[in-house]
Protein backbone atom coordinates (compact mmCIF):
# COMPACT_ATOMS: atom_id res chain seq x y z
CA UNK A 1 0.00 0.00 0.00
CA UNK A 2 2.53 2.28 0.43
CA UNK A 3 6.37 3.04 -0.75
CA UNK A 4 8.72 0.59 0.51
CA UNK A 5 10.44 2.12 2.76
CA UNK A 6 6.98 3.04 4.84
CA UNK A 7 6.34 -0.56 4.69
CA UNK A 8 9.47 -1.84 6.39
CA UNK A 9 8.92 0.51 9.12
CA UNK A 10 5.38 -1.16 9.18
CA UNK A 11 6.56 -4.45 9.54
CA UNK A 12 9.55 -3.58 11.87
CA UNK A 13 7.47 -2.18 14.10
CA UNK A 14 4.71 -4.80 14.20
CA UNK A 15 7.72 -6.77 15.70
CA UNK A 16 6.73 -5.39 18.56
CA UNK A 17 4.60 -7.94 21.06
CA UNK A 18 0.83 -6.96 20.83
CA UNK A 19 1.75 -4.30 18.17
CA UNK A 20 -0.74 -5.99 14.77
CA UNK A 21 0.03 -4.77 11.35
CA UNK A 22 -3.23 -1.93 11.78
CA UNK A 23 -1.41 -0.85 15.10
CA UNK A 24 1.91 -0.41 13.17
CA UNK A 25 0.23 1.12 10.39
CA UNK A 26 -1.18 3.95 12.39
CA UNK A 27 2.18 4.38 14.97
CA UNK A 28 4.51 4.69 11.54
CA UNK A 29 2.00 7.10 9.68
CA UNK A 30 1.91 9.02 12.95
CA UNK A 31 5.98 9.19 13.41
CA UNK A 32 6.28 9.99 9.72
CA UNK A 33 4.16 12.60 9.65
CA UNK A 34 3.71 14.62 12.56
CA UNK A 35 6.59 13.35 14.58
CA UNK A 36 9.80 12.72 13.10
CA UNK A 37 11.94 14.03 16.30
CA UNK A 38 10.46 11.03 18.14
CA UNK A 39 11.40 8.72 15.96
CA UNK A 40 14.81 9.52 15.63
CA UNK A 41 14.95 9.20 19.34
CA UNK A 42 13.04 6.52 19.68
CA UNK A 43 15.63 5.23 17.08
CA UNK A 44 18.93 6.68 19.18
CA UNK A 45 17.78 5.33 22.37
CA UNK A 46 17.11 1.22 20.76
CA UNK A 47 20.65 1.63 19.65
CA UNK A 48 21.81 3.02 22.93
CA UNK A 49 20.55 0.59 24.71
CA UNK A 50 21.14 -2.51 22.97
CA UNK A 51 24.48 -1.55 22.56
CA UNK A 52 25.22 -1.61 26.25
CA UNK A 53 22.14 -2.99 28.02
CA UNK A 54 23.92 -6.32 29.72
CA UNK A 55 23.06 -7.96 32.60
CA UNK A 56 23.65 -7.03 36.22
CA UNK A 57 26.98 -9.47 37.12
CA UNK A 58 25.23 -9.74 40.56
CA UNK A 59 21.55 -10.19 39.83
CA UNK A 60 20.80 -10.67 36.40
CA UNK A 61 18.71 -8.03 36.15
CA UNK A 62 19.12 -5.38 32.77
CA UNK A 63 21.68 -2.65 33.16
CA UNK A 64 24.24 -1.15 31.68
CA UNK A 65 26.20 -1.07 34.60
CA UNK A 66 28.26 -4.34 35.52
CA UNK A 67 26.76 -4.10 38.90
CA UNK A 68 22.88 -2.63 38.94
CA UNK A 69 22.02 0.24 41.29
CA UNK A 70 19.63 -2.34 43.64
CA UNK A 71 22.83 -4.18 43.92
CA UNK A 72 24.79 -0.73 44.41
CA UNK A 73 22.52 0.51 47.12
CA UNK A 74 24.38 -0.20 50.71
CA UNK A 75 21.22 0.63 52.39
CA UNK A 76 19.38 -2.82 50.56
CA UNK A 77 19.29 -5.88 53.29
CA UNK A 78 22.01 -8.34 52.11
CA UNK A 79 20.45 -11.32 54.26
CA UNK A 80 17.28 -11.37 52.25
CA UNK A 81 17.59 -12.38 48.14
CA UNK A 82 13.82 -11.99 46.05
CA UNK A 83 14.35 -14.50 43.86
CA UNK A 84 11.99 -13.51 40.20
CA UNK A 85 11.47 -14.29 36.64
CA UNK A 86 12.15 -11.16 35.22
CA UNK A 87 12.61 -7.40 35.18
CA UNK A 88 8.43 -6.66 34.77
CA UNK A 89 8.69 -8.73 38.16
CA UNK A 90 11.18 -6.25 39.75
CA UNK A 91 9.17 -3.26 39.17
CA UNK A 92 6.22 -5.21 39.96
CA UNK A 93 6.88 -6.23 43.82
CA UNK A 94 9.41 -2.48 44.26
CA UNK A 95 5.98 -0.91 43.54
CA UNK A 96 3.50 -3.14 45.36
CA UNK A 97 5.47 -4.68 48.25
CA UNK A 98 7.90 -2.76 51.06
CA UNK A 99 10.84 -5.18 50.47
CA UNK A 100 14.13 -3.53 50.66
CA UNK A 101 16.71 -6.93 50.31
CA UNK A 102 18.07 -8.13 47.26
CA UNK A 103 17.00 -9.88 44.02
CA UNK A 104 17.99 -12.33 41.60
CA UNK A 105 16.53 -12.36 38.66
CA UNK A 106 16.16 -15.54 36.51
CA UNK A 107 15.51 -14.22 33.13
CA UNK A 108 13.52 -16.88 32.69
CA UNK A 109 12.10 -20.21 34.15
CA UNK A 110 13.34 -24.15 34.04
CA UNK A 111 12.35 -25.58 30.85
CA UNK A 112 14.37 -28.36 30.49
CA UNK A 113 12.89 -29.23 27.13
CA UNK A 114 13.52 -25.82 25.88
CA UNK A 115 17.43 -26.77 26.76
CA UNK A 116 16.66 -23.87 30.40
CA UNK A 117 18.24 -25.68 33.09
CA UNK A 118 20.02 -24.00 35.76
CA UNK A 119 23.37 -22.64 34.03
CA UNK A 120 21.21 -20.60 31.55
CA UNK A 121 19.25 -18.97 34.24
CA UNK A 122 22.74 -18.28 35.99
CA UNK A 123 22.20 -20.60 39.37
CA UNK A 124 26.07 -21.02 39.45
CA UNK A 125 25.75 -16.71 40.32
CA UNK A 126 22.97 -17.78 42.92
CA UNK A 127 24.71 -20.66 44.28
CA UNK A 128 28.07 -18.97 45.09
CA UNK A 129 26.00 -16.18 46.98
CA UNK A 130 24.26 -18.50 49.23
CA UNK A 131 27.20 -20.72 49.83
CA UNK A 132 28.91 -16.99 51.00
CA UNK A 133 26.73 -17.46 53.94
CA UNK A 134 25.56 -13.91 54.26
CA UNK A 135 21.77 -14.92 53.09
CA UNK A 136 19.37 -15.93 55.43
CA UNK A 137 16.11 -16.31 53.56
CA UNK A 138 15.42 -16.82 49.82
CA UNK A 139 11.92 -15.59 48.59
CA UNK A 140 10.95 -17.37 45.62
CA UNK A 141 8.62 -15.53 44.00
CA UNK A 142 8.78 -16.87 40.71
CA UNK A 143 5.45 -16.85 38.53
CA UNK A 144 2.48 -18.97 40.20
CA UNK A 145 2.46 -22.35 37.27
CA UNK A 146 3.66 -24.99 37.20
CA UNK A 147 6.91 -23.66 35.35
CA UNK A 148 7.25 -21.13 38.31
CA UNK A 149 6.38 -23.82 40.84
CA UNK A 150 9.28 -26.49 39.58
CA UNK A 151 11.55 -23.64 39.39
CA UNK A 152 11.14 -22.82 43.17
CA UNK A 153 11.29 -26.14 44.29
CA UNK A 154 14.23 -26.99 42.12
CA UNK A 155 15.88 -23.56 44.09
CA UNK A 156 14.00 -24.74 47.56
CA UNK A 157 16.50 -27.73 47.19
CA UNK A 158 19.74 -25.46 46.56
CA UNK A 159 19.28 -23.34 49.48
CA UNK A 160 18.61 -26.18 51.52
CA UNK A 161 22.22 -27.55 50.56
CA UNK A 162 23.38 -24.22 51.77
CA UNK A 163 21.27 -24.07 55.35
CA UNK A 164 19.52 -21.43 53.85
CA UNK A 165 15.46 -21.05 54.60
CA UNK A 166 13.40 -20.44 51.82
CA UNK A 167 9.82 -18.67 51.61
CA UNK A 168 7.24 -18.96 48.84
CA UNK A 169 4.90 -15.98 48.20
CA UNK A 170 1.53 -16.75 49.32
CA UNK A 171 -0.89 -18.05 46.19
CA UNK A 172 -4.86 -18.25 46.38
CA UNK A 173 -7.57 -17.12 45.12
CA UNK A 174 -6.88 -13.31 44.86
CA UNK A 175 -9.03 -10.60 46.96
CA UNK A 176 -12.27 -9.94 46.05
CA UNK A 177 -12.04 -13.57 43.53
CA UNK A 178 -15.55 -15.11 43.48
CA UNK A 179 -14.87 -18.95 43.04
CA UNK A 180 -16.85 -19.64 40.36
CA UNK A 181 -14.05 -17.56 38.28
CA UNK A 182 -11.01 -19.18 39.65
CA UNK A 183 -9.26 -21.57 37.80
CA UNK A 184 -8.83 -24.77 38.79
CA UNK A 185 -5.28 -24.77 39.50
CA UNK A 186 -5.75 -21.79 42.51
CA UNK A 187 -8.65 -23.40 43.49
CA UNK A 188 -7.01 -26.72 43.79
CA UNK A 189 -4.28 -24.99 45.56
CA UNK A 190 -5.95 -22.81 47.85
CA UNK A 191 -7.94 -25.50 49.37
CA UNK A 192 -5.45 -27.51 49.76
CA UNK A 193 -3.65 -24.81 51.76
CA UNK A 194 -6.44 -24.01 53.89
CA UNK A 195 -5.98 -22.49 57.49
CA UNK A 196 -8.29 -22.56 60.08
CA UNK A 197 -10.82 -20.23 60.66
CA UNK B 1 13.20 1.32 38.50
CA UNK B 2 15.71 0.87 36.01
CA UNK B 3 18.90 1.95 34.46
CA UNK B 4 19.24 5.05 32.73
CA UNK B 5 19.51 3.86 29.48
CA UNK B 6 16.73 1.20 29.75
CA UNK B 7 14.57 4.41 30.97
CA UNK B 8 15.52 6.09 28.50
CA UNK B 9 14.18 3.67 25.85
CA UNK B 10 11.09 3.35 27.90
CA UNK B 11 10.59 6.92 27.86
CA UNK B 12 11.09 7.18 24.14
CA UNK B 13 8.84 4.27 23.80
CA UNK B 14 5.92 6.07 25.27
CA UNK B 15 6.81 8.66 22.58
CA UNK B 16 4.53 6.93 20.58
CA UNK B 17 0.37 7.44 20.18
CA UNK B 18 -1.53 5.40 22.82
CA UNK B 19 1.52 3.91 24.60
CA UNK B 20 1.52 4.69 28.21
CA UNK B 21 3.91 4.04 30.66
CA UNK B 22 3.31 0.69 31.86
CA UNK B 23 3.38 -0.87 27.73
CA UNK B 24 6.39 1.44 27.30
CA UNK B 25 7.93 -0.64 30.22
CA UNK B 26 6.62 -3.77 28.56
CA UNK B 27 8.03 -3.40 25.11
CA UNK B 28 11.57 -1.75 26.28
CA UNK B 29 11.73 -5.21 28.35
CA UNK B 30 10.48 -7.25 25.84
CA UNK B 31 12.99 -6.16 22.82
CA UNK B 32 16.10 -6.28 25.49
CA UNK B 33 15.22 -9.28 27.29
CA UNK B 34 14.03 -11.49 24.35
CA UNK B 35 14.15 -9.83 20.56
CA UNK B 36 16.97 -7.72 20.43
CA UNK B 37 17.20 -8.52 16.88
CA UNK B 38 13.92 -7.06 16.56
CA UNK B 39 14.72 -3.62 17.86
CA UNK B 40 17.98 -3.39 16.03
CA UNK B 41 15.67 -4.30 13.08
CA UNK B 42 12.74 -1.35 14.43
CA UNK B 43 15.60 1.60 14.81
CA UNK B 44 17.04 1.11 11.17
CA UNK B 45 13.73 1.07 9.44
CA UNK B 46 12.96 4.10 11.45
CA UNK B 47 16.30 6.00 10.57
CA UNK B 48 16.04 4.34 6.86
CA UNK B 49 12.03 6.09 6.69
CA UNK B 50 12.72 9.01 8.15
CA UNK B 51 15.91 9.30 6.46
CA UNK B 52 14.23 9.25 3.36
CA UNK B 53 10.80 9.39 3.08
CA UNK B 54 9.30 12.88 1.85
CA UNK B 55 5.49 13.28 -0.07
CA UNK B 56 5.32 12.77 -3.11
CA UNK B 57 5.33 15.53 -5.40
CA UNK B 58 1.77 14.95 -7.44
CA UNK B 59 0.01 13.39 -4.61
CA UNK B 60 1.68 14.31 -1.22
CA UNK B 61 1.76 11.47 0.22
CA UNK B 62 4.28 9.87 2.15
CA UNK B 63 6.90 8.50 -0.17
CA UNK B 64 10.45 7.71 -0.77
CA UNK B 65 10.51 8.51 -4.42
CA UNK B 66 9.89 11.97 -5.93
CA UNK B 67 6.56 10.63 -7.60
CA UNK B 68 4.75 7.39 -5.54
CA UNK B 69 3.82 4.11 -6.60
CA UNK B 70 -0.11 4.87 -7.30
CA UNK B 71 0.87 8.32 -9.16
CA UNK B 72 3.04 5.90 -11.05
CA UNK B 73 0.69 3.72 -12.22
CA UNK B 74 -0.60 4.04 -15.56
CA UNK B 75 -3.64 1.99 -15.10
CA UNK B 76 -5.06 4.86 -12.99
CA UNK B 77 -8.05 6.88 -13.63
CA UNK B 78 -6.64 10.24 -14.29
CA UNK B 79 -9.99 11.88 -14.61
CA UNK B 80 -10.58 11.43 -10.95
CA UNK B 81 -9.15 12.62 -7.64
CA UNK B 82 -9.93 11.98 -4.46
CA UNK B 83 -8.45 14.26 -2.20
CA UNK B 84 -8.21 12.92 1.76
CA UNK B 85 -6.49 14.16 5.07
CA UNK B 86 -3.89 11.53 5.58
CA UNK B 87 -2.23 8.77 4.51
CA UNK B 88 -4.35 6.19 6.55
CA UNK B 89 -6.94 7.47 4.67
CA UNK B 90 -5.66 6.38 1.52
CA UNK B 91 -5.38 3.06 3.09
CA UNK B 92 -8.77 3.12 4.33
CA UNK B 93 -10.48 4.06 0.96
CA UNK B 94 -8.35 1.23 -1.15
CA UNK B 95 -9.35 -1.10 1.41
CA UNK B 96 -13.12 -0.96 1.56
CA UNK B 97 -14.02 0.72 -2.15
CA UNK B 98 -12.70 -0.26 -6.00
CA UNK B 99 -11.84 3.22 -6.60
CA UNK B 100 -9.13 3.40 -9.24
CA UNK B 101 -8.33 7.26 -9.95
CA UNK B 102 -5.86 9.22 -8.28
CA UNK B 103 -5.29 10.47 -5.00
CA UNK B 104 -4.30 13.84 -3.26
CA UNK B 105 -3.08 13.57 0.61
CA UNK B 106 -3.65 17.14 2.10
CA UNK B 107 -1.88 16.04 5.57
CA UNK B 108 -4.04 17.53 7.48
CA UNK B 109 -6.76 19.97 7.16
CA UNK B 110 -7.73 23.93 7.14
CA UNK B 111 -7.22 25.37 10.52
CA UNK B 112 -6.61 29.33 10.19
CA UNK B 113 -5.91 29.26 14.10
CA UNK B 114 -2.98 27.43 13.35
CA UNK B 115 -1.64 29.02 10.50
CA UNK B 116 -2.75 26.08 8.43
CA UNK B 117 -3.77 27.99 4.99
CA UNK B 118 -4.15 26.29 1.32
CA UNK B 119 -0.32 26.47 0.95
CA UNK B 120 0.32 24.70 4.23
CA UNK B 121 -1.94 21.67 2.60
CA UNK B 122 -0.26 21.99 -0.76
CA UNK B 123 -3.26 23.46 -3.12
CA UNK B 124 -1.16 25.24 -5.40
CA UNK B 125 -0.21 21.85 -6.37
CA UNK B 126 -3.94 20.74 -6.83
CA UNK B 127 -4.80 23.50 -8.29
CA UNK B 128 -2.25 23.24 -10.85
CA UNK B 129 -3.66 19.47 -11.76
CA UNK B 130 -6.85 21.07 -11.86
CA UNK B 131 -6.13 24.02 -14.08
CA UNK B 132 -4.62 21.18 -16.65
CA UNK B 133 -8.20 20.25 -17.73
CA UNK B 134 -7.70 16.72 -17.56
CA UNK B 135 -9.73 16.18 -13.98
CA UNK B 136 -13.81 15.53 -14.25
CA UNK B 137 -14.76 14.53 -10.56
CA UNK B 138 -12.90 15.88 -7.60
CA UNK B 139 -14.30 13.62 -4.73
CA UNK B 140 -14.42 15.44 -1.37
CA UNK B 141 -13.04 12.51 0.96
CA UNK B 142 -12.25 14.45 3.79
CA UNK B 143 -13.51 13.90 7.66
CA UNK B 144 -16.71 14.35 8.56
CA UNK B 145 -16.40 16.88 11.40
CA UNK B 146 -16.00 20.89 11.48
CA UNK B 147 -12.94 20.60 9.99
CA UNK B 148 -13.18 18.22 7.09
CA UNK B 149 -16.05 20.51 5.99
CA UNK B 150 -14.72 23.80 5.89
CA UNK B 151 -12.00 22.54 3.88
CA UNK B 152 -14.46 20.33 1.81
CA UNK B 153 -16.27 23.86 0.75
CA UNK B 154 -12.99 25.69 0.31
CA UNK B 155 -11.68 22.75 -2.25
CA UNK B 156 -15.41 22.83 -3.82
CA UNK B 157 -14.91 26.38 -4.47
CA UNK B 158 -11.68 25.64 -5.82
CA UNK B 159 -12.98 23.29 -8.40
CA UNK B 160 -15.75 25.30 -9.50
CA UNK B 161 -12.88 27.93 -10.64
CA UNK B 162 -12.10 25.35 -13.06
CA UNK B 163 -15.34 24.27 -14.14
CA UNK B 164 -14.59 20.77 -11.79
CA UNK B 165 -17.54 19.06 -11.01
CA UNK B 166 -17.04 18.21 -6.87
CA UNK B 167 -18.44 15.35 -5.11
CA UNK B 168 -18.76 14.63 -1.20
CA UNK B 169 -18.66 11.38 0.17
CA UNK B 170 -22.04 10.64 2.08
CA UNK B 171 -22.81 11.18 5.58
CA UNK B 172 -25.40 9.95 7.71
CA UNK B 173 -26.45 7.54 10.75
CA UNK B 174 -23.78 4.63 10.39
CA UNK B 175 -24.61 1.41 9.01
CA UNK B 176 -26.55 -0.42 12.02
CA UNK B 177 -26.18 2.60 14.01
CA UNK B 178 -29.07 3.82 16.63
CA UNK B 179 -29.93 7.12 16.27
CA UNK B 180 -29.94 6.94 20.23
CA UNK B 181 -26.59 6.42 20.44
CA UNK B 182 -25.34 8.61 17.17
CA UNK B 183 -23.93 12.05 17.97
CA UNK B 184 -25.94 15.38 17.81
CA UNK B 185 -23.94 16.28 14.76
CA UNK B 186 -23.93 13.76 12.90
CA UNK B 187 -27.82 13.22 13.35
CA UNK B 188 -28.63 16.85 12.65
CA UNK B 189 -27.02 16.41 9.36
CA UNK B 190 -28.72 13.03 8.53
CA UNK B 191 -32.18 14.59 9.69
CA UNK B 192 -31.55 17.53 7.40
CA UNK B 193 -30.37 15.37 4.46
CA UNK B 194 -33.47 12.74 4.56
CA UNK B 195 -34.71 11.48 1.26
CA UNK B 196 -37.74 10.32 0.12
CA UNK B 197 -38.39 6.53 1.68
ZN1 LIG C 1 21.99 -6.21 40.17
ZN1 LIG D 1 1.61 10.30 -5.35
Amino acid sequence: MFSEKVEHLIQALSLMPSVGKKTAQRLAIHLLQHDRAAATQIANAINAAVGSVGSCQRCRNLSEHPICHICRDSRRNDSLICVVEGPMDVIAIEQSTNFSGRYFVLMGHLSPLDGIGPNELGLDILEATLQSGQTQELILATNVNAEGDATAYYLAELARKYGVSTSRIAFGVPMGGELEYTDSYTLGHAFERRTQF
